[in-house]
């Protein structure tokens, strides 16, 4: 069985000496110091270890089941979600008077980390339930906070987005699940909605559907949905759970991974729902969910990364194999731990460069978050909404190239269930996938938000990396090792946004380059949080902190994500320079 | 359940048009005109599609099973390894004398492509079956050819390969496998062997080992291990199959994929082995197999790419999801197909121009082999020993990652196990590990290959392209699309070559940068490739050919992957550059 430690000096070290948030002017940011979230942490990273990650091939192995509407979710899981809402796990960052603690959303995130690497699928659960908070928060009326929000922070009613329709996924316009206006005011909400993660089990009394569907006679297209609260079962007035709504679980997905998870069919059978934000804007609403969920899943595919990544470094230096090219390492064993061949080497620290920096990146971002909700930082709101895409698409997509790294350490015995590396190669695979897939971030980043408010949010992003390197050109060593690279990174960047502006009459040149642009910029994004770490190591030792292999570490893990993988920019850039010609040129019927 | 369309016209146009094959001065290549390749090669492609690829998921989904000693394979896999042996496509290039039917190296490839693609688990029965048959062939006494050869010919007796032990996979200089000579000449092979593929079944009637062993008293290490054909049977002085050996399966492992071929733990307790090739020179017998075996993996990588990519076409093709940003495509229909959205072409067209051009490359390489073994042609040895690190490299890395892609194609559908993506993905992703992890070959390319002949090998391998360039330049167009950037790849991959030979007294700097070479060198060869195809598609055009769709998909195909997968050999080489510091900058400890 892999094993999992919780990365919590790591987590301090962003927090505190990268990030510094005890003195970011966000309200309740002063309360975060090094102390209290330490203990969060150690608290959330000892659930994590302890709890779920002995959980996580049991989920694997045994799935959920489907028996007569009722869906069993595997053993242990019940237990272990009850732990999790004791603990108040699940709604860190709601406001108290629902029930939540009120704190910050990356004291949220970086708590959800060690869990979701612990056991991802069963993470789910909550995590959407999380989302659906969020989206009652914002849209909800008084009385459906005060009905919805307490009941949920415990995870005693759990939550689930249900979007996707058997024809309809990307495309929402096509959607046919109606919602019939009632005289009471509720709506009778008809249709089928599939892939709806934790849409049915065992885990809690009640299950709150946030559904999009389609009121009769509105606007064509996605200008007419709307989103609806349709609960398992109707809540009587005293709070309490009555009669059965007329929904059901019409069966699960049999999937490559994340089996612990139940992806359910649903069928709503003219289910009793209630309208939740403004009718017709339902997307509005359905993005608020969106958004942050693919904040978490750019969480989950660099946190799956991040545990493949521990069991590889463990195995290197374990397993016996071979001598070091440059001389024997240890005389007294038969062979080199394989730690020592420079490939391993090269292999191992593609995979900790990847997920310290996308940790960092992550964190920044929870930040920002905080600063537009909290502070309402409109030029924070959006830079979080132009590198979401980022977050989603390029840390995914790294998460599960880390994952196949990680195993690829590990030779033959990565390939066994043994060994459980190949699990999360299998759960870290969804995560490119869902909440919109990667190639639909790489068009929302450069259809939408390259362009958001007038290009200034990019231009922003620039002057940001800009600025910092003016600022910090002092040192020759870091000048040389960090800002150079970066600076020359976030040129190819700026050249390859420069491209789309000068062919926008042609709209398929942009886009045969967005998944490209999309990775530049995510190598942009870790190689400004790699400078962010190096320069606040190099601090650290220059204030006589005596952590030096800690600190020396991260200088050496930076310098090599520097030199070694911002060198990708250039690759991108060339391609998206070759436009749409060769993308497009042949018909359909040519492939 | 996915489809599978074997690639004849593919296949015919790189042997013909491409290669050229019944032009080349081997022999029995006469024999192989464009009427006898086409009868073969659909014939091959019928049994793949027929009665192969039916099994694929069934395989998958049952697995073997092991009770009392005897493995059981999945439903209809003795139906389909009868029809495979009565067809005559097990021993297609050995010699009559032996029962095969005596055609080159290069109908076999081709011919197995269409089933590996099929079903891959299912074909490696047969396909260490050959392995084997071409160590005895090579290494075996006349007795013991006449013993074994024929019964294997006709898959009535099977073969397997053991080299890995617990301890010991890369570093076959710990083995601790025993083989004691007896007065009889024969051997008493003792140890455990793991990992073994279709070390147990119930396919044949007889299982061959060749088990690698040590000779007590022999040197130490890799110089004192010998090869051993042990067989489950011991067959009698009339060939007839006697008593059971001392040798049995202990074990199943169960893994990410190929499911339905029995990776097994082999135990032997005094099992009776004869001495096969020279005593202590086992290794060398141990690579005529694993030589061909990794051309075969090469082969299984970029063949499970083409039927996944055939299944990513087919649903790009048919969902409906979206308009088209240039203007309505489909307008009877609610939206446009997939097809139509330059990032689900870029994706696509990624797929296409690995898939084709892996499979020029694979049969160019099929015909060294031949050219090798049937005109003792040293320098057609040398290249393809320097190309084979490549071959099993690169396209299984590049074979994995498309099966990743066309998954990606499907979105959500291609995460379901109904669809049948998700199991290419598993299954490919062994290809990257077996008969050595893909950082074995970057070794084996950088640290042996590179300096085969004193280097005379690599430096014909650049002047090949050169001339061809030379020869060929008088076309603008052929020129700028395809020369230019050809001779550009090669370039960076020499300046590579020259940096690992003036770095040669650290070598770690060169092994640093050995994957990356190993995918530098990938894109050249099949730039190259690539290359030779447009070059024989215009020439067709310019002929009066009017399959002109055909023709021109090609030339933009090819056209795509120079402009767009070639640039990655400039990111190699700054990698490259950069050396080992970074790469061996930490201690072990400080990871």
């Amino acid at each position: 069985m892999p094993s999992y430690t919780p990365p919590t000096k790591d987590q301090q070290f962003i927090l505190h000496n990268v990030l510094n948030i005890s003195k970011m002017d966000i309200p309740g940011f002063a309360d975060l110091d090094r102390d209290f979230t330490g203990a969060v942490l150690s608290e959330a990273g000892k659930l994590a270890s302890e709890v779920l990650a002995p959980l996580n091939a049991v989920g694997d192995k045994q799935g959920c089941s489907l028996k007569d509407g009722v869906v069993c979710t595997p053993d242990g899981f019940k237990a272990a979600y009850t732990k999790m809402s004791e603990g108040g796990w699940m709604s860190m960052d709601l406001a108290e008077e629902y029930g939540g603690q009120g704190l910050p959303y990356i004291m949220h995130t970086a708590a959800m980390e060690p869990m979701v690497s612990a056991n991802m699928a069963f993470n789910m659960y909550p995590g959407l339930t999380h989302g659906n908070i969020s989206a009652i928060v914002t849209h909800g009326t008084d009385a459906q906070k005060a009905m919805y929000l307490p009941k949920m922070a415990t995870g005693k009613w759990s939550g689930t987005m249900n979007l996707t329709e058997p024809h309809c996924g990307t495309d929402l316009g096509l959607m046919r699940t109606k919602a019939m206006p009632q005289n009471d005011g509720t709506y009778r909400v008809s249709g089928q909605k599939i892939w709806i993660s934790a849409g049915e089990h065992d885990l809690s009394e009640n299950i709150i559907h946030l559904v999009l569907a389609k009121i009769p006679g509105g606007p064509d297209g996605v200008r007419g949905i709307s989103l609806f609260i349709v609960p398992k079962f109707i809540i009587n007035d005293d709070g309490s759970v009555g009669a059965r709504n007329a929904l059901s679980c019409g069966g699960l997905e049999k999937k490559m991974g994340i089996h612990g998870n139940a992806t359910c069919v649903m069928n709503y059978d003219g289910a009793t729902g209630y309208l939740i934000g403004e009718m017709h804007k339902g997307m509005r609403a359905m993005f608020t969910m969106m958004n942050e969920a693919r904040l978490g899943v750019g969480l989950q595919g660099y946190a799956q990364g991040a545990v493949a990544y521990e069991n590889a470094l463990g195995f290197a230096r374990d397993r016996l194999q071979g001598r070091a090219v440059t001389g024997v390492e240890s005389p007294e064993k038969p062979a080199d731990p394989i730690i020592v061949h420079p490939d391993v080497r090269r292999n191992l620290m593609d995979q900790k460069s990847f997920v310290e920096g996308a940790r960092a990146l992550t964190y920044w971002g929870a930040t920002l978050m905080d600063r537009s909700n909290k502070n309402d930082d409109e030029e924070a709101e959006a830079l979080i909404s132009l590198i979401t895409p980022v977050i989603k698409g390029f840390l995914t997509d790294k998460g599960f190239e880390t994952c196949v790294l990680a195993q690829q350490t590990l030779g033959g015995s990565g390939f066994t269930q043994e060994w459980g590396l190949e699990q999360f190669v299998r759960d870290a695979r969804i995560t490119m996938i869902y909440e919109g897939t990667n190639g639909i971030q790489a068009l929302d980043l450069v259809g939408r938000k390259l362009g958001l408010n007038g290009g200034k949010t990019v231009i922003a992003f620039f002057e940001m990396i800009k600025t910092y390197v003016a600022d910090n050109k002092a040192d020759e060593e870091f000048k040389a090792n960090f800002l150079e690279p970066l600076q020359e990174a976030s040129k190819d960047l700026q050249a390859a946004a420069m491209y789309f502006m000068q062919n926008m009459k042609n709209p398929n040149d942009a886009l045969s380059g967005s998944y490209d642009f999309m990775h530049m910029m995510g190598h942009v994004c870790l190689g400004f949080m790699w400078t962010k770490m190096g320069r606040a190591s190099m601090d650290a030792l220059a204030a006589g902190d005596t952590d030096t292999d800690f600190h020396n570490s991260k200088i050496a893990t930076g310098h090599y994500y520097m030199s070694r993988q911002l060198p990708a920019t250039k690759m991108h850039l060339s391609r998206i320079n070759t436009g749409g010609n060769t993308v497009m040129a042949l018909d359909a019927a040519q492939f």
